[in-house]
């Protein structure tokens, strides 16, 4: 655990430091906008990667986008780092604190603004839940496709933070696809309105670059969200397989196939039995691997995928194949894998999880290579995961209280990510880089391409106020990572495979 | 015509500068990539917009990314302008030459260098032609799904500078959705890579801005690009509607019906009259609007699609309705739509094609509006669209002869952009900026917006060498332009309407 940060070393020093701030931020906000008792700031030490803490020197929670610009404004002119947070639901450590640091929390920005059935749209604050805006269409028969498994909890600003994505991403997409327009603040204290309702817009697509450049381009006050119609029906088929191996090559003969599964998630036997004495899903606790393939749709639409899935679910080699044949029964056989993470707090004290993103057509090579670094560094990992995606979510399985077992799961957790790099992946499916990942953004990046992030980065905000030494690494900490990735001359990629 | 040029005045210093600028391109190119002598250069003078003429200094022609890479070094160092071209087949001068820059046509890297059907991916050098790649993606029977009407000519490399679209972009989407990975050399003379094979990628998005940043951020030399299943069958349904209005609230019908069409065009009386006697395509010139829509898919899809899309277009009021009964009826169908442009010069001595995107419900509103500025400005109008894009064509009739005549029509076209932009869309849906349309860049955005391309412009390019001038307009141009948006301090688009 080797985190930034601008400490100040002196307690007085960083005492009088939070007077002069809070002093600054109470003349321009509301008394109860503003908390810097101990007590007040203590839930917001860590995000949902709670290996990681750090007390704020000030947690603000502005109730207007007039707030949101007074508070850059006073933190600009008094050189503050600002963290924005949404529900804190995160796991890469994005909205971590910083030690004189102000949180900027979304909470109070909650607000439904518009919710326009015709146009298919939905104009809502950043802190409103995922799930609340699906809810709200749902009179409408329309929802929010992106569902993140803390959709109950997490926040619209957070996912476009994040660009949060989801069991359903396949079909319809991560949060970038699901967004119009975003509404934010710039360090500088301007409004601006990035995107738009129009399929394409004029000028740079700095819609793009804002969704998942977690916090550190700018604060959302508003975002326009699609609408999509709810499916009339869906049915969920679960496949077994007597090998982890033909259950990959399966995902990718599905693709292959030109179907579009509403969902694609694999399960290995580790992850089935783990679940299955909890949820009582149904799952074929024999089987090396389980594959659950939705489609959704008209009943017509469903009846025809959910045959051409079974045919190549078959001729791939499943040993047992079953569909859903009521909601009930699929509801069931999602439950399983819906809880496939607090499932492995119950096997064990500890367990870390990943998220690196692989071609569909190596899947096979990395989960043996997964499952041989399982003897490597002695720890066990199950494997639950978005195959369509290729998104893996390995999670290893330890204990902190066993000396040495941490280090041992985080080299793990580096070689994954590594091995994904390898194949052609990257780091991270849908989680964000954070902290958590800051050292393995040198083994994806070349210097040269880390330096355009930077320079965009620094377009938004030269003097790195928001959420400063996240998401991409300096130079300098990758030449200490040591993995700094060195590059041919012109062509830093050729060495690596491609797909 | 007012374009912004950094010519200098005296032929003497302009030829001097020629041939030190050539010659050191000389030292670091073959003799056959550097063109300097007028009967060479005269055919890079203008792109498709052809009103507007400039010859260039010098046209270089690379025939691989190290000498890309020299080019950029070499102006980088003598500080010349550099002007990316394609084919030349853009609609907004992007590619217009600059009185003492440089010239790269991509037309020498023209090789397809991977086509993977498992992956669904081809790696393609920026000069190859759009239709190239399907064509050498149809023995796997797939095809890359973005097809501008200039797709037999037009490179992906120009595709990718203007994030084009299509007739088919409403279901498939623009370039952006259709390339994954793009490899580009930036004015510093580094290769990077943006985007990957994975659904998300860590670090900011830089792929998504790069996509239609029209030759400002760097140079192209190889794109990977998504590659789908060709449809097994398509129909295309006819309707005819005696009211224009009747014809546009049809349009939203069909969207709000849940149904995507694979096309979903109109055309007005002015325009069906216009192509039936030269394309015969069997329109009905009587109706006030003619919807093209298209179903494509399995053939139980289509009939489906088709039923249900003939169900909706009745209920809008539909006069008439005809379904392609064979492929040759549907290439018939569509082939008047297709020529719709050439035969704009059947009827008129020049024609000014516009590319405004609207909300669909507003346009019914729009077409109206510019009815009223046809009397107004006393020039036709010919109306043939992506409807369901909302992305208006408007063909703008006159008389380059006739005295007036051509600062009318700007007059007009820029009317019709201000009333897009006034009624929640654009000033382009898929033509880009360019040269042509600067200055209603100037209307579609405030000036922080504005600063913001700027700023992140200048992290990629900060001596502006790459295609400057072209795209966004400077504050002082659009103070100059006399239409800068004002903005009522914290919200500067709180007095436009939203959708």
């Amino acid at each position: 655990m080797n985190i930034a940060t601008s400490a100040p070393a002196d307690p007085a020093v960083l005492a009088a430091r939070q007077r002069e701030v809070a002093a600054a931020l109470g003349a321009v906000l509301p008394p109860h906008c503003v908390l810097s008792a101990l007590e007040d700031t203590r839930p917001y030490e860590c995000d949902g990667l709670a290996a990681y803490r750090q007390l704020p020197m000030i947690v603000t929670l502005p109730e207007s986008e007039a707030q949101v610009v007074a508070i850059l404004n006073v933190c600009r002119q008094l050189k503050v780092p600002i963290v924005p947070r949404g529900a804190g639901t995160g796991l890469s450590g994005g909205a971590m604190p910083i030690v004189d640091g102000v949180v900027l929390s979304t909470a109070r920005l909650n607000q439904i603004v518009r919710l326009d059935p015709y146009s298919r749209t939905a104009v809502v604050q950043p802190g409103v839940r995922n799930l609340a805006i699906s809810d709200a269409a749902a009179q409408h028969a329309l929802y929010y496709a992106p569902d993140p498994s803390s959709q109950i909890a997490c926040t619209i600003g957070g996912n476009v933070a994040e660009n949060s994505g989801g069991v359903h991403c396949l079909k319809y997409g991560l949060t970038v696809h699901n967004v119009l327009r975003v509404r934010m603040v710039t360090i500088d204290g301007d409004v601006l309105e990035l995107g738009g309702e129009a399929l394409d817009a004029p000028g740079l697509d700095l819609l793009a670059v804002f969704v998942g450049s977690e916090g550190m381009l700018g604060i959302v006050t508003e975002v326009t969200v699609k609408l999509i119609p709810k499916p009339a029906t869906a049915r969920v088929i679960m496949a077994s397989f007597d090998q982890v191996g033909a259950g990959c090559n399966a995902v990718a003969d599905l693709i292959a196939a030109g179907i579009i599964p509403a969902g694609l998630e694999m399960m290995d036997q580790t992850s089935s039995r783990m679940v299955e004495p909890f949820v009582k899903a149904g799952y074929d606790t024999e089987a090396a691997a389980i594959l659950l393939c939705e489609a959704d749709g008209t009943a017509e639409e469903v009846e025809e995928d959910i045959a051409r899935m079974s045919a190549v679910l078959q001729q791939a080699g499943a040993s047992a194949i079953a569909v859903s044949q009521s909601e009930a029964e699929r509801m069931r056989f999602w439950s399983g894998r819906k809880n496939a993470f607090p499932a492995a707090g119950r096997i064990s004290p500890d367990y870390y999880c990943m998220d690196g993103t692989i071609p569909r057509k190596r899947l096979a090579e990395v989960l043996a290579g997964i499952a041989a670094m399982e003897i490597k560094h002695g720890l066990r990992c199950a494997n639950v995961f978005h195959a369509g995606d290729g998104n893996l979510h390995p999670l290893i399985l330890f204990n902190a209280n066993a000396p040495g077992e941490f280090d041992r799961a985080e080299a793990f957790g580096a070689e994954i990510l590594a091995l994904c790099v390898a194949v052609g992946g990257t780091i991270t499916g849908e989680h964000g880089v954070g902290i958590e990942k800051i050292a393995s953004m040198c083994v994806q990046f070349a210097p040269a391409e880390l330096a355009a992030f930077h320079a965009v980065k620094r377009a938004f905000d030269p003097a790195r106020l928001l959420n400063p030494d996240k998401a991409i690494p300096t130079l300098n900490r990758c030449a200490e990572f040591g993995k700094m990735r060195v590059t041919g001359g012109l062509m830093p990629f050729a060495h690596l495979p491609r797909f």
